[in-house]
This record gives C-alpha cells, structure tokens and sequence, in this order.
C-alpha cells in the first residue's frame, strides 16, 4: 500500500461517525483499524509533521488537517469520463458530488445517440473533443468505463489529449507512456474470486464432513 | 496476484474478440499481455495439465477449456446484494447478466422505502430475512455496498446468515472469521490516488520548466 492510500484510509476512519467525539488516537489503534503496522502508522505521521503525546496520542484535528495538505487540493480537479455505458453512467452516479473539488466535467462516447445528451448535468462528446475539451477545462485525470476491446485506444487517445492519471475500469492491461498513473478496477475478477473460494470453501466442508 | 486472478486474466485475454481466429498463443505473448512474467504463464498452464507445442505455443481452445474447469461452476451461483443505493443499483445493473452462471437472487437494505420493491427484477427484503434467504437460496457469497459506517454490521450479519464470500465496497475495514473471503474495491480511494498522482505530476513539470 502507498503512503497516498494509507493516508485516505486513515482519514476515512478518523471521520467515521462512529469515532465522533474521540479527540485523541493512539497509532497502534489507528493500525488495527487501517490493518496496517504501528511503526508504519507512526513513520506515516512523522512524514506529515505531527508529534504524539505519549499519554493521550495523536490528537485526531492535527491529523486530519496534516493529511488533507497532501491528499487534497484547494482547487477544483476537473476529470472525464470516457464511456457512457452501464458501468459509466453508474460511476458518474457514483462520483458526482461525491468529493466537494472533485468535478467530472464531460464524458466521451462513440456512441451518435448519446453524443450531445446530458447524463446527470453532464455532456455527452466524442472522443474527437478530447484535445479541445482536455486542454479547455485543463483536465489531467480520466475515467476509462469502455469494453475491454476499447480500452487501450482510449487510453492513447485520452493520454494524447493530455491526460496523465487514468483509473481503468476496462478488464484489460493499458500499455502506456511512464509518465502515465493508472489504477485499474476490474470489478468481474474480483467477483470470481470470491465466488472461487466460496466454491472451495464448500469443498472443503464436504470433504471435512462427508455426510 | 493470486492464481485464480491469473487464470480469470489469461481468459479475458484470450477471449478477446480483436484475437478472433488466432489458435495458438506462446507463453511469452500470453505473459505480456497480462504483465506477468512468461514463468509464471507457464507454471499455470502446467497446473491446469495442458501442454504446448514447442513451435506453435499453447492451443487457445484447450487453454480455455482448462481455465473454466478451475475458474467456472457449472451450477448457477446465486449473489446477494447487501446495500440498493446509488452504487448497489449502479453494481445490480452491472452484474446482472454478466456471467451465465451468476445469479443476483436477492437484495436487502434496512430502508423502509426499498424494502419490497422490485430493483431489476430482484425484490429487496430487510436484513432480519437475510438467514431466512441465505438458507433457502444457497447462498454463499454477497456484495456489500453499504456506507463505511454500517459495512461492519452488515457484514456480521452476512457471515451469521452463512456467508463465506464478500466483495465488500465500503470504505471500511473489515474485521471477520478466518473463513471469510474478502475482496475489498474502494472507488474513493482509487480515484484520489489517480488525482494525487497527477497533481505531483504538474507540481513535478513546474519545477523543471520554472515558467
């Protein structure tokens, strides 16, 4: 796990509701929540300036404001989206007024019929626009929600427009330039590996109790 | 990456319709295209007992056969969806009629409004009918598509109900029996990685081209 990721997830428990009111965190606490090691919860926090008192901990405000001079930006981050079908309108639902400086400002689509529509407040172009519209809203991240077969002529597309952080939701391996950051969610073999181990698991058990 | 992951990979790969045609692949062809090392393509062929020929490589219809031996079911396997808000209906949709042999059989969400509706073609129960449905449908396996705050919860009470498997979506962490299959997907945290990373990335160009 990257420092980047560490320091989200130790946001998204600090935040969690169910802490509210708890004004101090120990790291082996922070740790246990994050699954993470408590020497390495300790280095993370070294690495944002915040010093822990020994009796009481971390106090939580500190850590919480530390972390969102690294993770966020005061400046709206306009993102496209590059595929309007049912994975892509489902993550525009998704994504939409999730974070308040997080902005998907177009989507991309081959499609005629959907080219020009507005999906939940947002446009509807084809990929022809990328340049225009990348360079206009001074884009720099995409979401790429296009068939496998698709995904890497997006993704050069998209990279050529001037994009140079992708998070793929295409099942299949993107091949791009090094300056390029993808992070790539392949939601069906995800779900087939749980569906295996459950089949194994009841194996298992069959084995385990042959009756 | 774990074996079945590979497997569910090299058959994305080789089915893809852009290979159309083409029967015979090599390790290293294979390896490439999944970013794994040609090694390691070969140690999984070997495991599902195919061979290949020294001239031509491996013989893609076998190669599948094999993959859906390990990787497949022949019964349908039935879901539940724990959680109908933006993202369970966004991942309902998605799932829904994407394997044959994947069945979503039952919803569940503890609002009042949803209870008893139809989200399509699936009627959403309240959790107290989860034991009741897991029992009755044989399931084994749920997706979890809760806020992070009622992720723990809701997890309990799938893995009493007899759940072995979960591809959970709260940004949470879970804390459950050794038994359990968890694969965790976290949207937010994907995407602020892409966004972190592509902030660095102009940061980085404004201090080599200083105007």
């Amino acid at each position: 796990m990257r420092t980047i990721e560490r320091l989200s997830r130790y946001r998204r428990v600090l935040t969690d509701p169910s802490r509210q009111g708890v004004s101090y965190i120990f790291s082996h606490t922070l740790a246990a929540l994050v699954q993470v090691t408590p020497s390495q919860v300790r280095r993370d926090i070294m690495g944002l300036g915040c010093a822990g008192n020994p009796t009481r901990g971390y106090r939580v405000e500190e850590l919480l404001a530390a972390i969102a001079t690294v993770v966020d930006d005061d400046q709206p981050q306009p993102v496209i989206l590059v595929g309007i079908g049912k994975l892509g309108s489902a993550l525009l639902n998704f994504f939409r007024g999730h974070r308040p400086n997080l902005q998907v400002v177009a989507a991309f689509d081959n499609n005629p019929e959907k080219v020009n529509r507005i999906y939940q407040g947002v446009r509807c172009y084809t990929l022809e626009d990328l340049p225009r519209i990348v360079a206009a809203e001074r884009v720099s991240a995409a979401i790429l929600a296009v068939p496998a077969t698709a995904a890497q002529e997006a993704a050069n597309q998209v990279v050529f427009a001037g994009v140079c952080g992708i998070l793929n939701f295409a099942p299949a391996p993107l091949f791009l330039p090094a300056h390029v950051h993808v992070e790539s969610i392949d939601l069906t073999t995800a779900l087939e590996k749980v569906l295996f181990h459950t089949r194994h698991h009841a194996l298992s058990s069959v084995v385990l109790n042959p009756r």
